[in-house]
């Protein structure tokens, strides 16, 4: 079986972009210290926006999976980048996160046996976290 | 130089989360037929929404410093994946996409060989491009 996700984005100004997935529309800019008219979250906040609905959701699977109480999930998130490479700037450090660190705190009564059990499920299952943890090919190309 | 983001997210229900990013507000969910309330775009549609937003602001950031005219760009996206693996069924595939494909139409009047080095540079320089085509290390704690 395979899903195939699609968006379809367009510049309203160098910073800006208005991204269309389904029915829902999605504002992203960058904050007035790197240029932008900060009308949305950034590209690399949403990447753990992102990181964070998946990491809820996979937590619910699988606590119902292990019969594990779970009333609900706090994630924290964050990210290191260097800015050097995309202002251009010569550099051997890499474009995006060098890491990203998750705190998940869930509500729950389970023992930390079977929390232990549960958060490598969630971690190893999770769509998103698989994408930035392993390779993805991603293929640009140029449209007309 | 070190930049850190940071978000902060809240699971409402086993699909919905919310998450805070400085001072704005993005809602993930699922939709219906992947058993959710459909109040947001979904954890994959918001890695391609992000990917979008990066790519927008590496192509005018390049173009600027090429010298190249571009007065806008439309960006397509689209991923598959298997959900066999999130959804506890046994599978050799990966949980995440396995592979984003990416149109970008710009809105410029420069030649073909300077789209080609413009598209290079826009693809390696964007940190969420990168932060999918590489590896990224993403650490997964329990928080108390």
């Amino acid at each position: 079986m395979k899903l195939t996700f699609k968006v379809q984005a367009q510049s309203e100004n160098p910073t800006k972009t208005v991204v269309k997935a389904r029915n829902f529309e999605v504002i992203v800019d960058e904050p007035k210290n790197l240029g932008g008219t900060d009308e949305g979250a950034n590209p690399v906040e949403y990447v753990l926006a992102a990181l964070a609905g998946c990491l809820n959701v996979m937590s619910h699977v699988i606590a119902k999976e292990m019969n594990m109480p779970l009333t609900g999930v706090t994630i924290d998130l964050e990210g290191d980048l260097d800015p050097a490479k995309f202002m251009g700037k010569s550099t051997e450090a890499r474009a995006g996160y060098q890491e990203i660190r998750v705190k998940i705190t869930p509500d729950t009564t389970a023992d930390s046996e079977t929390l232990a059990k549960w958060l490598h499920a969630v971690e190893t299952r999770c769509p998103v976290s698989d994408n930035l943890q392993n390779a993805t090919p991603v293929s640009i190309t140029l449209g007309e």
